[in-house]
Order: structure tokens, then sequence, then C-alpha cells
């Protein structure tokens, strides 16, 4: 089985998640927690390289501030709870402003946690502008420590890239799931890959 | 029902269009030419503003020269059909290489066919990191006359960009058409304009 390198996450629906429950929609990011880890696992079970997490963008902050601070939470737990494994964690997102999480500093510069192994970023506060604002060729943009990504596997339903990591992307193969993230099942990701196997890489050939 | 203002096309499936049919692969892309008039005339209709064909890339270039030259002639014959009609034609690309058919320098500037109206661009020996190499932000790259794109189509079941305008792309819809691009009916415009109209519009907010 051709297994991809790196995996592009983009777990979408947490709020859709929370309001089919009659929740606020704040509520649903705290679902979203235990999949990540449980999707980590798996990822380091198949020997998959690399995972990008979508964590915020600088456009998610210009929402209502009781979602903006329930999904910085989220992303900080998440973090904190793959640093207790064995992994090489990067957190990626513009630390100049306030919407910056104090407690993912340490993470700006790659760390090894535990024995190290599988790298796995985090995108925390990202803007496409501001991971372009350099751009002169792929290595000189804010995310140049994140490579290529094979597959990219978004769930919610949506199907756009929606500013998610553009130079890493423009040859990634995309896969759909309709379940909000906070209903991931292991199946999910099985499902993913077993489609990726049968596309071919052309890389634009 | 909510139209796109802009459909970027990837009309891709047409060499195994014709290894479908036991033909050899380059006898595949003349047999695209008539559904790209087809599908500009219904968008023409439908009051789409702007089309944006991927016609070739520099990396497809790369490619048996039997059948670079016949996406080759498959493109020029593409843009002198729709010269015939009402639009405002550009074709963007590499013109400093001997892969640009010269015939098409003509409109290398926008040009005003019959009444003008709806935009038509033409992807023509495109390759993303050449329309990057400028920039500096979203007006400063080399592709600034396409606008945001709101419905990519593509043909031929990849999902993937390929490469395909990745600043245009970022908050993008995807619409994925498994028929080969040669198949093209009239119906998968409707059906991805149908879908297109049950998605949500949140450019990344």
């Amino acid at each position: 089985m051709r297994i991809p390198n790196h995996i592009g996450i983009i777990p979408d629906g947490n709020r859709r998640y929370a309001t089919s429950l009659g929740l606020t929609k704040d509520c649903g990011y705290i679902h979203g927690i235990l999949p990540g880890l449980t999707l980590f696992k798996q990822c380091q079970k198949l020997g998959i390289k690399e995972l990008t997490f979508y964590g915020f963008t600088l456009d998610n902050t210009k929402r209502p501030s009781i979602q903006k601070n329930a999904f910085t939470d989220a992303c900080i737990k998440s973090v904190n709870l793959i640093s207790k494994e064995n992994a090489e964690i990067l957190v990626l997102g513009n630390t100049s402003s306030k919407n910056f999480p104090k407690e993912l500093l340490p993470y700006t510069k790659r760390k090894v946690c535990g024995k190290g192994g599988i790298k796995v970023n985090f995108l925390i506060n990202y803007g496409w502008e501001w991971d372009l604002k350099n751009y002169t060729n792929s290595s000189s943009i804010m995310s140049s420590d994140i490579s290529r990504i094979d597959l990219i596997i978004r769930w919610g339903g949506r199907r756009r890239l929606s500013g998610f990591l553009p130079i890493q992307s423009v040859y990634s193969d995309f896969y759909i799931i309709d379940d909000f993230w906070p209903n991931f099942k292991e199946t999910h990701l099985f499902e993913a890959l077993e489609w990726y196997n049968t596309q071919d890489v052309t890389l634009g050939g």
C-alpha cells in the first residue's frame, strides 16, 4: 500500500456538531481534542512521517470571542496532549498578535517530545497571506519547515482549502469526509488511505 | 440560485479518454475542443462573469513531443474558436519559452472579441512558481488580472489542483466530475452549479 509521507488535516464541522446537539457553537471544539490524539496515534503506527493540523487562522479570530476562546483552548490542549507522545512538534502562526496563545510559544521552534519521530505541525493563528509575505520561492515562506503535502483530509463535508498552506498544497490529493470532525472514527483515516492508494502521483507532470 | 462569478475549469482525462477507445494518448486532446466551446456558451448564457481554462503547464511540456504538439494545437484551436464569440480573452503563461505558441501572443493582453462581455482566461505554458515569482501580494503575481475563483470544476476524477492558480484558489469550492473531459455533457455544469448553490461562502471566516 502506498502510504503518504505527509497528511494535512482540516478538522472542520465543530460548530455544526455542537448545534446538531442543541449546544451553542463554542461547545463543539472541546470534542475535537481526543480525535486529534487518536488520529495522531494511527498515523504514528502507520509510519506517516509528517502530520499538519489546521488549528485556527487569522480570519477565524474575527469570530465572537466566546468561540475564539473555545478554539484557542482546544488547540492548546491538543498540542499539550501530543507533547506527551513521541513526536517532533512545530506550532506555526503569527506570534506577534495577541491572538497567538503564549502557552504555545515553546513550540514555535520544532520541539522533540519523548523519543521524537513523526513531525506534527499545528497551524495556530495562521494566515496564507502571512505565510507568503516574504515569498521569493518555496524555501522563503514562513512555513518553509513544513514539507509538501501528499494527502489532505477534510472533515465536515466542505470541499475547499480555506487558505490551508497554498504552496504545500499545489499537488495534494483531497479527500473529503462528510462527518463533522468531533464525530471522527478511525475508519475515516483508513478510508482516506485506501482512496489515496488508488491515485497516481504525477506532481503536475 | 447563487451563481459563481468566476469558474475555474480543469479539463483532465484527455489521454485516458483516448486510451479507453484504443487510441494513442495524443489523440485525446482534439476531442476536448468542442466541449470547451459548449461550456463557454453555457456560462455566457448563465451570466457567469469569468471563466478560466487550465490549458497546459510548464510541467506538461516535459511529456513526449507528440502529446505536447497535440495539446498545444488543441489550445490554439480552442482560443481561436472562442475568439469568434463575444468574450474578453486573456492568454496567460510563460511567453519567453519556445513552448509558448506564437499564435496566441495577440491574446497576452486581454482582447475584446465581438461585443466583449464574459472574461475567458486560458493558462498556456503556465506554472505556479512562474506565476508567483514576483509575489509580494496578490496584485503582484503574473496572474493578477485573473480574479479569485469561486468554483473549480475538474473532469477526470482526480481530486487535486495540480498547480492551478494557487492564490486565486485559496477559498474556492472544488467539484469533481468522474467523466473524462472529452465526455463532457451540459448536465455536468448544472450538476456542479446545483452543488455550489448548497455551499456557504465564508472566505475563511
